[in-house]
């Protein structure tokens, strides 16, 4: 049951001012910084020793997610300037491509004799994300210039790794390219770019291949064990996401249940041992990675925003894979959409997050050392680069195809389903379905539909009502065709941890909807470490809009925690709290005020 | 009010146990270990490049303090063998002293060119140890051999730093010569040593000294103000202790009231913002180091067993210079007696943490790692001996002396302090105080005194009851001559941490007298981490001998957090807690059984 993101339009509210965003200022500020710190110039191929801008192993990716997302924006509207830029990009990857079809910047300025030497070096990942950008911007334009140019480069690597094999190495170090090539495959119709994308699954982790041997790199980049044997979640979070993704590729394809099957097992490995309530993935800068089952440090959440959309990109192939889950795969879309994902980029649309800690506490990021390799900590604020800038050009590419994860069709039962929940048209042969709602502000649906409807009741969502006779299925209200309001209630409340999350004990997170909260240093004099939840006090929540935020913060009752000796560093216990009023507002939204603490998990009595 | 140690007979119970151990194993066993890594047969000089072992800058100070515990030990008891290893020991300084008074072992036989070049390289650290030794021996033994030597190798800094100025650096880079010097001052009376001493106080952090200009190292070595303008603690924790130990010896020599306040202030600073409930210092592994005010996680706590020695030192001193406030000072030493210095030896006596965590996390410590510069963290289990191992004849040092902070002769009042308690006399010039005590098994006290006697009330003690008249003054209760019966009330209670203390936040720690307890997983069916306190069950609490710990443990009711959704990561809260018996151990007997976690703080419901 897949879906066009150019089937589905949404007309207004959140998401559509996101994506405006994301077209009018996020697409713009991303392209300007490529082009400030010489990624645009790079693909003129004539950088030398000694001029300024030293084009980096991953620079072909960042710009081409870059010109992924502006496809996406071009297949909806035309944007005249937004495609010259794109094809200027096109014409000088044209330019400098090899005969052989090869083309990678950094491997032609700075190393042209170590084409293929060194796994790690994202020579396959570069290509991976150029020909997503060359299927996408066809699909988008009709165009099939930079979509040649790209299957030539896919020949050449299939010359060099299957036919000739002499490459120095067998798999990609950072894996992309295989959902990539297996979209080559779907957008071209030539199984010959399947048959890569399954040598480069197939053949990684395999006992004869030395890349599974190092112990601790071979998790870092999932290659500890054929691709059928990895049911844990191992190493760079990014990666695996990535990986996994193309293994459901691969398994929806060929109906390899036991290729499914791993993949199912790293979904729950994920979801239900290694992520943040917010979705966020990854405990550790240390490899950028998963850690082990239940280790979720607040404060020290590596949590990438490239981890989570590799999450929605998992997620939204095993939908498709594995429908009879749809509706937790769906929840997870949800989680990442609202919060890990979002996080990533400030409300003014100019600014990102790599790292999305769930706490920050600037007293501990501020440790006086007494040498320079001091602890990094995730950062507090966004900014507007990254020497490794892997991140905005992912949210561009992400917010600007993102309905498609909103909607599906299922063609067997002539049903469509909905996801995901804007107000916004799914159009589609014949078929109209038109969701009109201010969600998530409230969870209020009103369908009119011309086909049946399968509606997500998301995870979050304890009690729902519709004037309209429906079924539910596998986490789905089925609705015939007509017009339905649905209405799912949707009151803060506390979110637990499992007491196997040892930092999490004693705390809570505050939910709304599909919107996990946090509270903010600026609107608490200050200082959030000494506030509590009060577990008794939810009916007190008031939800509001804020101007500034452009979201519903909630207020609640709360308590300050407060020294029963003051100036004594231990005391014998006896506890002093008085009435607090708590301010909360969604996570994605943190850290665009001035500087403060942040916390999701805050204590409770 | 000094104390020599000699003056001082522990005859039975927790402290005498700990001293024959001490006597007969440690001093042992930390022998035979500097044999086998080669730092005895160091001593020779005969190293060349190639041979095993190769000397390290530390060495001499690991030996050197060895050779000062074996002394204090040999005072009270001849022993020949001991005595025998020490005067080869001397031999070998002897045969091997430059004819200009220079002994160290590293630059005579690795770097012989680069004498007194860099300051970090521990020469003058490794001068102090041997000083202190040598102060020790004599005092012990009478004969002023190893005595005269050092004399000459101080006479010869003297030469090279203050008339000459030939070193590459004007103070140390790691204090502890200071307060060796003061002490080679005290034992021969020539004020050259005081002057030297001042020499490189005084020196220190001087505007004019290059030393204090370098931002993070200057703070890392105390060096980035001069003496009298330090009144925040910063940098690695025991170069902190053991400069102020010896500002402390100068402020009550000179009489100097600026210094002596820089003293105050530090010791405040740490004990009421830096220091651990155990009493330990230093809160990262980054430079060994204090960090900010109120910044102790407990998993990440470094607290070097040094460091609790060197607050000893320091505090040891601040009784002398400042004995209106000698009760806090005292309260201190026997915090870090009981918890803090003491955990660095294992019950068996020969092993030994360097970091001395308050929180075991297996789980967290076994992150998997991308790569191989996985996290340090602190180690779970003693060991025998380090590359760099200070720690372990710190410990024979102080326990082998630590009868001297028992007691005090207050010369001006003709009274005795009794500071720490334990079943001991203390005898000098026809002054007897006799004290019967199974402390801390209980706090009952029988003392007889032929003088009067002051009495520390220790902090922790909230009653006490006495069948003889007192008045209590500066924490003390002062008696007449006689025989007294004293009981201090002693009632396992909950400590809680000021709400700055951020990561202590609705935990708890429990404490009995002098001790601070702690949970560990081989008594709780290997999870600690879902356990807690009932704040109201206090009177539950039971106090039991533990053979196998040689310790009272407490029993208590408490709870065990469980899962009300079981498997879920993630749900509404709802709180489920089962009964559950809590055992806790004296801190410092942790990790003396199988491989467990560990906790000092819990939460409390």
């Amino acid at each position: 049951m897949a879906t066009d993101y150019r089937q589905v339009t949404i007309h207004s509210g959140f998401w559509q001012e996101k994506q405006a965003l994301n077209r009018n200022v996020t697409t713009a500020a991303v392209y300007d910084r490529f082009a400030e710190t010489g990624r645009m110039d790079a693909f003129k191929c004539d950088w030398k020793e000694g001029d300024p801008h030293k084009p980096h192993i991953f620079w072909d990716s960042d710009v081409a997610k870059w010109m992924e997302g502006a496809a996406y924006i071009l297949a909806k509207e035309d944007r005249p300037d937004l495609r010259a830029k794109v094809e200027e990009l096109i014409d000088r990857i044209e330019q400098n491509q090899g005969e052989d079809g090869y083309f990678n910047i950094y491997y032609t300025v700075v190393e042209p004799e170590n084409r293929f030497t060194v796994r790690n070096n994202h020579e396959l990942y570069c290509a991976g994300h150029l020909m997503e950008a060359a299927c996408a911007y066809a699909e988008a334009t009709g165009q099939d210039r930079f979509l040649r140019l790209m299957e030539k480069y896919a020949d050449y690597i299939y010359r060099v790794f299957v036919e000739e094999k002499s490459a120095k190495f067998e798999t990609p170090g950072h894996e992309e390219i295989e959902l990539a090539l297996y979209r080559l495959y779907r957008t071209t119709g030539k199984k010959k770019y399947l048959d890569l994308c399954a040598h480069f699954l197939e053949r990684r982790g395999q006992p004869d291949n030395e890349e599974a041997q190092i112990f601790l790199a071979a998790h870092y980049a999932q290659s500890h064990a054929p691709i059928r044997e990895q049911h844990e979640a191992f190493g760079h979070s990014v990666r695996a996401m990535y990986l996994y993704a193309g293994m459901t590729d691969l398994a929806r394809e060929t109906g390899d249940e036991a290729l499914l099957c791993a993949c199912r097992d790293l979904f729950a490995d994920v979801t239900e041992r290694k992520m943040y309530v917010t979705g966020g993935l990854g405990s550790t800068r240390i490899g950028e990675a998963f850690t082990v089952a239940y280790d979720l440090p607040n404060a020290g959440a590596y949590t990438e925003t490239c981890a989570s959309i590799g999450m929605i990109l998992f997620a939204r192939r095993l939908i498709e894979a594995d429908p009879a889950n749809a509706a937790k795969y769906a929840d997870v879309i949800e989680l990442e959409m609202y919060n890990g994902a979002l996080s990533g980029l400030s409300l003014d649309g100019e600014s990102f997050f790599y790292e999305n800690p769930l706490e920050i506490c600037r007293t501990e990021r501020h440790r006086i050392t007494a040498t320079n390799d001091q602890e990094r900590w995730p950062i507090s604020r966004r900014v507007k680069v990254f020497g490794c800038s892997c991140c905005p050009p992912n949210l561009v590419r992400w917010l600007a195809s993102m309905g498609q994860d909103f909607y599906a069709w299922d063609e067997e039962r002539g049903e469509v389903y909905i996801h995901q929940f804007a107000d916004s048209t799914f159009a589609r042969d014949g078929v109209t379905v038109r969701v009109e709602t201010d969600y998530p502000h409230s969870g209020v649906l009103h369908i009119t539909a011309n086909a049946p409807v399968r509606v997500r009741i998301p995870g979050w969502c304890r009690r729902f009502t519709a004037d309209a006779a429906y079924m539910t299925e596998n986490g789905y209200a089925r609705f015939e065709a007509g017009e339905i309001t649905l209405k799912l209630h949707m009151v803060p409340e506390l979110i637990a941890s499992s007491v196997r999350v040892i930092r999490n004990q004693g705390k809570a997170a505050l939910r709304r909807g599909p919107m996990i909260y946090c509270a903010e240093g600026c609107d608490h004099e200050g200082d959030v470490h000494t506030l509590c939840f009060d577990r008794m006090a939810m009916t007190t929540a008031r939800v509001t809009y804020d101007e500034t935020l452009h979201n519903d913060v909630v207020t609640v009752d709360g308590w300050r925690l407060t020294d029963v000796e003051p100036g004594a560093l231990y005391a014998p216990l006896r506890e002093c709290y008085t009435p607090a009023k708590l301010r909360l507002i969604p996570y994605h939204a943190f850290a665009n005020r001035e500087k403060s603490d942040m916390l999701v998990y805050m204590p409770y009595r």
